[in-house]
């Protein structure tokens, strides 16, 4: 029988750190610790099962009320509490938890359980009226925003009318405060109690309003309530935004988990905070969080109060920290992270309340942080013995490496300084101020770059994050959400940078820079659209546009891909080579630098683009004669030579693939009336012809016209040339002793006599240049395969080519009908409706190209057993289609000498074989 | 052991009827005929496998060469004569023969064996010098042209010089007749022998220059030139040509027949001629030929002479008939064609020759045939029990009945008659006048429509008669050339006009109009590019152009179709049904006449273009909101629901498959400024805004751009104003007792998600529909299948629809990578290389589409045992590739309305099993 409710609770649990599909990493973390006899709260969760079901109109199905309401029952006992008691009151929190980890895009629910009869209990047992109704009115908030959907600024309102009442019985004239003035002076933990009290029987008739009858009770009630709102934002849009953004499968659901509240709030010995067990920015093992006394919830990371340093060793904030102030708090929390760290083999993130002088664990989860941390933290964890260095490869993200290689501020350069705030995710960038999250988006839509700065950033900024090139707060800690979501998505960010005065209907952001002695020295005004530039590593902000350099990559990343190399060499599995596409000779290097195996793709077109060569090209293209095409062949052949003898001799030992002609020959003709005037003086015919031989040339789907071997079959004399051009270049290279691996590889082929008819063309290029050159040299014959019945007929091409190329991007083009191009207008859409599992160009489609991609290599391997297998579209270097085309049995990828690195990384992950 | 040579002679033969793929037709038939002791002179024949892999550098593999020389050895024993004997020398000819038959679409060599020493001996032994140096210079003429490719007017210069010294010889100074009135005057028959050697010297000179040494005097080395001559002409550029249009594999090669000469010029005794069993061009049975008197080999079709009546029958020609003349000839004749089509079960073509006084077979074979000479044939033959019905449906060639369904001159409209010929092919055409075969191709490549007018065709000219809507010659009968060819082709086609007189330096056509007493009239000359009109039914010419009507179907026809449908109707057999693409009303009444089960396609949007609609459609696809466009979807509502209103009505009781939208928007967008300036008028928006909205719509490859379902995910409102169309209009018309079968079916998918949400709205519309009108109808839904990932989906897809409906337009331009648009750059290059079968947009390509269609079959049904499965491209209407979907277990095909009784025929034919 499925099981829908798991409890934890007094050291036991129904599930444990495993069961993290089932329970969320949320509810898996919480059972795990209960069995780890670490303090935590005693709940229950229950499954993503029923939230990836959830129903919003039907509600909760009998069978999980049934066993919700035995774990109300069980937690009632077990916490000596109950529901609704007038002496010993039950609140709970009802929480989110996914499989992974969504931080704030989905709802969550505290002191639920609070109403106008257990709030005067609470005052009663805690002795504390105002944190009792405090808790109640927190909860009618809470109950109005997200079960009801009610406008937050409506309910917001009546506990600032009680933030005025509160001032005024002081003496204060608050009315003409803005409102975060207001809240600032008149924090929650100063409110009034009766005032509190008038504020929750405000809130309550405002619900009851809304309801169209009063607002209900029992706590029972609001139970189902709340946990129906927890499964349904799962689907609210921030939440689909995120999952777009992190390939999260909508499937997955949602857990629920409802847990006994303890509170941090509960006078001068309660207090809450957040800690990592290493930094979450370098990957450095050290203890590192923040804390806030007298503080429930949210308040650490909502960026309201400056939060304090968890160690004594923070320079100049010893008397503030949590080891001065609550020593042996400290000690347990130093405790509790050392065996959790060491039972989890992950860096944590930990969530923890003191409720007067007692230590809780609300949370315990493996810490986002960034890539260079991740690095870092991998492979000390390695070198501690506390994972295997196969396991170190496969916790590093290949895909997030690219962000490593991504760039700094030129520390050279000279630069106007503005500001300093906190580190909170290293790298440099520049960009336009940009004020508004939307505003963000458009502009980058246009192609700017961007820098969003705000006050703080909220779930509701997503977007607008996402479309900046950094982020900046002028409040919030090292924990708040700029920060956090900045590391998760590898941006740089500068928080709670207090010089800053963001008024954001001015449009303009004021800077108070301060000299070396930290007195105010100058005022700055900076306007929405001027530029400032960013350095998330140090957490300072510059004037203006500052250059950029390469980052120097971490040391731990050298380790880490010598492991990988390691494993990509271990003796008895397979493993997949990654070669890299190489245009020219200065391609060609950088992929050497970067340990490419060779080259997979030289696209000899890219050289035709030149200004020396486009005017021979354009002749042979617009050529009205075969006589006339030779005559542009002619001047093209040196030219072709002596790359290909350039990138050859860069790629001495190793093999270099290199693909004759492949688009259409429309691309190459002349655009502007200067360049056909100028071609006619070069070809002696006039304009007029000219422009008529290139519209001659349009095609309506270039996509699928006269391309690629095509060309080869209407016109010989191309390929001819470019394999001549080849061979010439081999011979003289191999005269001078240099060892050279030419893999000649024709494009868009659909026919076995078609690759027949295109081997004829090469190899009688290769006799009449050995002939000449009294010599041969070792060279193989390749095709693409990226048309469709090209993998379909796999099986008879085999045996006529010595090695495939897959060309996963046009196969995806034409597996899905979708033009790259064009896609744009409804790809998104199909990505976040669930329509398409992920965007099809970014990682390979497993089920439709992948399936084409597996049949051409079973039936070509059993046709021709030596047959090589690799792949050169852009998915080569794609970590997630690298685990495909490891699975496929594919020998190498091939892809951007830029991503070398990661396919290497991407490559060994696949051969240890997890992830 | 492999054997390469199969003889025949004195009553029995090596192979048989049966060896038509290895020993070609005409080998075949000669050793068919061989064993049923009809008179054929002994010979033997080379097989098609090795003409298949004939390597003309190579020359002839030893173990070939040696049967040869084996066969030769029996051929001289058998005929008691021997190669370059100076008594009884052996002379034999030396033809092709492939499995399909390509009328003069080779080389032939007569007359093989004569040389210097043969020439004088066969004087001696006929007693005829003139003969037998006839016989000789006639071989050393076909030897230069056929093997050596000299110019054939240098080589009949010489023969021309023999004919001006014979004239003058009488007395007439022959110098200054042009070269055909030269040939006229002084015919073969009539050259004086010496003058006859003289040039037989000439010759050997002439060929010893060309060699570069003495013309070798061996017959034997003659032999082997003449095989290797045959056998390469299977790949000159005519054969090729021939091949690409009639579908004929370039790999089947062709036989080589080496055969006993006859003659039928050796004197009054002798003759030679061609006969059908049944009249060629309507099928009628009677005995039907040609002959002359005196003549050898090619000189009937070569029409030089006209040749005579073989019966006495034909009206006032009964004097000069074989009937008259050659009595006791006649009736072995009608003996041996008699005996002959019993036992080849079908119209035969004989050709035979009669040598003094004794009647020998030269060939036999199926006789071509117009088409509706083609189904009398095959009805009538079944209703004579000679085959059997089954046999006679798959007689007839499907994709031939096209043009059964062609149209003929108006009988009833008012003519210019200029002129009477043979009435060589039927049909009727019009079209301006091309005398140059080339100009003729390349008229009709720029859309003209063209009349070939020649003195006479030869092969050389199929290209120009294959571009031309019919063919006139003045000279040649029924049997010649242009005549047979032109019947193969199914053109109209009028042969030996001789009121025409062809100047093609002039550029003008000149006919002598005679009354009706037959005396000249009037001389009419027509410049090229005039128009005439054709009658092949009649052989009349006209003036100018003649209105055309659909021609009446042969009494025949409806015989055969009601077969077709009984074969079709056949318990225990699966059988395709035939259903028709119909977009309006008048489509939908014109596929219920011609007997569809149905239509298999409606597509919505072909509706748009309406004049009263485009306003509307436009209006939507420019809508810059959703309110805009709800505008636009309520005013096409009406207009789309009494179309299928129409649709559905005129189906009662048939299924109607109603695709809903699929072109991209960009289809409809305006394209003139006038059209721009009328919409801003409709739609209260700016010209300006409309240019930028419809640009906006642009995509580069279109083809696969945003369109079908796609645009509902984007735009769903689209899709579900056309299901309530449907539904409302299903409604309506059940609520007044019509028998409806709406299936709704989505276009361009790619995944189970995607359908599934196409469903939604196609349900969401009907249960809104259904509750309005108190009703429901019964309705099923699908989706095309055309996009390569669909197919390879199909099994996850198949249990979310009713039905798939292959799409094999789309799918053939995405599984080849083929733009449809843009393939006919390089499309004919492909198949005429060989590099694909055939054309794939004419026949379904089975290796490549075909896989995904099996595949998509297979899959779905497994998954959803219901599944209904149909085709929907323009495939449907093509028989080869009804076969195929028959064998993949299609329900049904859909093509338009006018290829119906095609795909019945086609589906019937599949259905019994053969071709």
């Amino acid at each position: 029988m499925a099981r829908w409710v798991y409890r934890f609770g007094e050291g036991s649990a129904d599930g444990g750190g495993a069961d993290r599909n089932l329970l969320g990493g949320k509810g898996a973390g919480l059972a795990e610790m209960t069995r780890l006899g670490i303090p935590v709260p005693p709940g229950f969760t229950i499954t993503t099962e029923v939230g990836a079901s959830w129903d919003a109109a039907r509600g909760m199905p009998p069978e999980v009320r049934a066993e919700v309401d035995a774990a109300v029952a069980w937690l009632e006992a077990t916490s000596g509490r109950r529901f609704g008691d007038p002496e010993r009151p039950l609140l709970v929190s009802v929480r989110s938890g996914a499989r992974a980890s969504m931080p704030g895009m989905m709802d969550t629910i505290l002191n639920l359980g609070a109403n106008a009869v257990t709030a005067e209990a609470l005052a009663k047992e805690t002795g504390d009226r105002r944190f009792a109704f405090d808790a109640w009115r927190r909860l009618l908030v809470m109950y109005g925003d997200v079960v009801l959907r009610m406008s937050r600024t409506r309910l917001d309102a009546e506990v600032d009318r009680a933030r005025i009442a509160t001032a005024q019985r002081r003496g204060i004239d608050a009315t003409r405060l803005g409102a975060d003035e207001l809240r600032r002076r008149v924090p929650d933990s100063d409110l009034d109690p009766d005032e509190l009290a008038k504020a929750c029987d405000a809130l309550q008739a405002l619900i009851a309003t809304e309801l169209g009858h009063p607002f209900p009770t029992d706590p029972r009630e609001h139970l189902l309530a709340a946990v129906a709102a927890v499964f349904s934002s799962w689907d609210n849009p921030r939440a689909r935004t995120y999952r777009r953004l992190n390939k999260v499968p909508a499937s997955w659901g949602t857990a629920c988990t409802v847990q006994a509240m303890v509170f941090g709030n509960l006078g001068a010995d309660s207090a809450t905070g957040v800690c990592f067990t290493r930094d979450p920015s370098t990957g450095e093992k050290r203890f590192y969080g923040e804390w806030l006394p007298q503080a429930q919830g949210e308040d650490v990371v909502a960026g309201l109060r400056t939060p304090l340093p968890l160690g004594k060793d923070e320079p100049g904030r010893a008397a503030e920290s949590l080891e001065v102030r609550m020593p042996a708090m400290h000690a347990d929390l130093v405790r509790v992270k050392d065996s959790l760290e060491i039972s989890m083999r992950d860096m944590l993130d930990i969530e923890f309340t003191v409720e007067r002088g007692k230590l809780w664990i609300l949370q315990c989860r493996a810490g986002k942080r960034t890539v260079p941390a991740a690095i870092r933290i991998a492979v000390d964890l390695a070198n501690e013995q506390r994972i295997t260095r196969d396991e170190a490869l496969v916790r590093v993200d290949a895909d997030s490496v690219e962000k490593l290689l991504a760039e700094i501020l030129d520390p050279a350069a000279p630069k106007h300084f503005l500001a300093r705030g906190l580190p909170a995710s290293p790298g440099g960038a520049t960009g336009e101020v940009v004020f508004d999250p939307d505003e963000a988006e458009r502009r980058a839509g246009q192609g700017k770059a961007v820098i969003l700065v705000r006050d703080e950033t909220s779930p509701e900024d997503i977007h607008g994050m996402h479309a900046a090139r950094a982020i900046v707060t002028a409040r919030g800690g090292m924990t708040s959400h700029a920060a956090v979501v900045a590391r998760g998505m590898g941006k740089p960010c500068v928080a709670g940078c207090s010089a800053l005065a963001v008024d954001v209907e001015a449009g303009t952001l004021t800077v108070t820079v301060h000299d070396e002695q930290g007195r105010p020295k100058e005022r700055v005004v900076i306007r929405a659209g001027e530029h400032i530039s960013v350095d998330g590593a140090t957490g300072s902000l510059y004037l203006g546009t500052v250059p950029m350099v390469p980052a120097p990559l971490p040391r731990e990343f050298d380790e880490l891909m010598t492991w990988a190399d390691e494993a990509l060499a271990r003796p008895g599995a397979r493993h997949l080579a990654v070669r890299a596409n190489a245009d020219t000779p200065r391609d060609a290097q950088a992929a050497r630098k970067r340990l490419a195996s060779g080259v997979g793709l030289c696209r000899t077109e890219h050289m035709f683009f030149n200004d020396d060569r486009i005017d021979a090209v354009r002749q042979m293209i617009l050529a009205a004669s075969a006589d006339d095409r030779a005559v542009a062949l002619a001047k093209l052949l040196p030219m072709q030579r002596s790359d290909f003898e350039e990138i050859l001799r860069e790629n001495a030992g190793f093999p270099v693939v290199i693909r004759l002609l492949d688009p259409p020959l429309h691309e190459f003709v002349p655009r502007e009336p200067k360049q056909f005037e100028h071609l006619s003086v070069v070809t002696g015919k006039t304009v007029r012809e000219l422009v008529e031989a290139s519209e001659a040339l349009h095609e309506s789907n270039p996509m699928l016209g006269h391309r690629g071997s095509r060309l080869a079959v209407t016109h010989p004399d191309i390929y001819a040339m470019q394999a001549r051009a080849i061979f010439e270049a081999a011979c003289k290279l191999a005269a001078e002793g240099v060892d050279v691996h030419p893999e000649v590889m024709v494009p868009f082929v659909i026919s076995r006599e078609e690759v027949v008819r295109m081997r004829e063309i090469v190899e009688a290029a290769a006799a009449e240049v050995f002939a000449a050159a009294g010599r041969t040299v070792h060279w193989s014959f390749g095709t693409m395969i990226e048309i469709p019945r090209a993998a379909l007929l796999a099986g008879s091409i085999a045996d006529v080519v010595d090695f495939f190329s897959f060309g996963t991007n046009d196969l995806t083009q034409m597996t899905l009908g979708l033009s790259r191009d064009d896609a744009g207008r409804f790809l998104g859409t199909y990505v976040e409706q669930g329509l398409l599992a992920a965007d099809p160009f970014r990682s390979v489609d497993v089920a439709g190209v992948g399936a084409l991609v597996r049949r051409a290599c079973e039936e070509g391997r059993a046709a021709n057993p030596k047959l090589g297998l690799g792949v050169c579209g852009e998915h080569g270097g794609d970590p997630a289609s690298i685990r495909f085309f490891h699975e496929a049995g594919l020998d190498y990828v091939s892809c951007s000498p830029f991503r070398v690195p990661i396919a290497r990384l991407a490559a060994a992950q696949a051969s240890v074989g997890k992830r």
